[in-house]
């Protein structure tokens, strides 16, 4: 890179940005569950959402291009395609992370902010203002939750006895027409079903509603994986905290399953994120996390758990 | 009944109960985590498991027979499919809720206790101590998040023009063998699918993975709808705090969809709680609730979300 860049520095001052962020966020439902109390008539959620949704991308905009005018910067407006380049650039195109949960008041939302040179996630900040939850990383610096607690959770990576251990993270999505939803219900199914009816008979699967806030769960241990179609770019704060915690992110079934978090894996459209896991026998962690991502490709070639 | 209550007292009681034990459950966690740190083989999750439920329950049981030895009490281990007396009669048969997720560290988790006289919830308290959240009702004083925001978080009723504006929790549970998970995962992408495959487009399906917790966020009014097929009385908490916020349950499909938290609701197996709505045009309350649950029961006859 060209610059040499502080991290400590810029870590502390993400994680300022996401707090303040955060705050925009919480007065911001605050004053629609005041909007809907108020109202008689039909409310027009979507507007509020959008008003919100706007203030925050503006702050962050803003208080990053202030304090770093020289790099580049990609937000949810300012998304046209374009890809990461060897440039520092930010990457905060989910102001709201969790937007249907925001509309509901279901505490699951966050706001996401890293920062990237070329493919590779330098730093990354996913903050929760609802449950005042943040993940945090540093490349090379271990990842956090609360700043204190280093993930995972259980301080040094679990094992992973077989797929019906898991406790694994889906999401229905937007995509809602067949082929895409049959397909991917046929997953969860296959991951729920007993093992005795061809199933993998999964611990359980659960769905929080937010995509960073996921890989965030990922990193922390308490899943085992979760995956999504979606543009690789947004999660480059997840990465950064998920490959810190000694997790890995995949490009798809297809994709070399390298483990690599590179200009692939960020432009591409998929992502599966699996937890660290202790090595098993013979093998290193990325081998141990190879072969349960196999397994998982195996239920389905567009695997959207 | 036979003895005149002092629900305010109870209430203060309970709460604090709850969140004692909640700390063991925080502590039990913590023992947890640091166990599966030190330990290099396999390790037995179970009996740790086990081991935090019993000491809560006993705690919780020792604690209400010492203050009301005059009352009845259900708790997990004391259960013999007895019916709730006309005696006052304590349920705490969820010492840990979301037994799943205090085994993986997914902070969806609580501790669930009741008072009910007949079929009828006086008190109910339902702790979360990960996140601190506290849901407790008493009957006719209202249902609140931490003691100071009454429910439902909107101050009112918000309409519901359609279950596409829904946000539902369902589980997948323990019986994941045909015909039960399949039949229960086609009611799932009938309630996701678009409406021109015949669906219900709702806004989004969430798994938390604890049926205490799943009722109360439809009582805070974030969830439209959840249900379960499960021992009634074990969510005597959850009703208490559910009809508090204006919110109902019903008893199946083949029930009176009378609202009526009663005897038969509390011993039954199954149960379908609707948030607050406000009325539709010409309708009251109750009755646009049960239009909406008679067409979430269209969709199974085994409703199971």
């Amino acid at each position: 890179m060209a610059v040499q860049l502080d991290l400590d520095a810029i870590l502390a001052f993400t994680i300022s940005l996401a707090k303040e962020a955060g705050k925009i966020i919480r007065d911001g439902q605050q004053k629609r569950f005041e909007t809907e109390a108020s109202q008689d008539e039909k409310l027009n959620s979507v507007d509020l959402v959008t008003e919100v949704d706007k203030a925050v991308e503006a702050f962050i905009t803003d208080k990053i291009t202030k304090q770093y005018p020289d790099h580049q910067f990609i937000g949810e407006e300012t998304y046209t395609g374009q890809k990461i380049t060897d440039e520092p650039t930010w990457i905060a195109s989910n102001p709201i992370d969790g937007t249907t949960n925001f509309v509901h008041g279901y505490p699951m939302c966050c706001t996401s902010i890293g920062l990237a040179v070329g493919g590779v996630p330098l730093i990354g900040v996913i903050y929760n203002p609802f449950l005042d939850q943040l993940y945090s990383a540093a490349k090379g610096r271990g990842a956090y939750l609360n700043e204190t607690t280093r993930l995972p959770l259980t301080g040094k990576p679990k094992p992973l006895e077989s797929l019906g251990q898991s406790l694994i993270g889906v999401e229905y999505g937007s995509s809602r027409s067949a082929p895409q939803l049959p397909a991917k219900v046929k997953a969860f199914e296959k991951l729920a079903a007993h093992t005795k009816d061809g199933g993998k008979m999964v611990h359980s699967l659960r769905s929080a509603g937010t995509a960073a806030i996921n890989i965030a769960l990922v990193a922390t241990g308490v899943w085992t994986c979760t995956g999504r179609s979606a543009a690789g770019h947004g999660m480059s704060a997840g990465f950064c905290i998920l490959t810190e915690a000694g997790g890995v992110a995949f490009g798809g079934k297809t994709s070399s399953l390298s483990g690599d978090i590179d200009a692939g894996l960020m432009a591409g459209r998929k992502y599966l994120a699996v937890r660290a896991i202790a090595p098993g026998e013979g093998e290193t962690a990325l081998q141990t996390q190879q072969r349960f991502a196999r397994e998982l490709y195996d239920i389905t070639d567009d695997y959207d758990p």
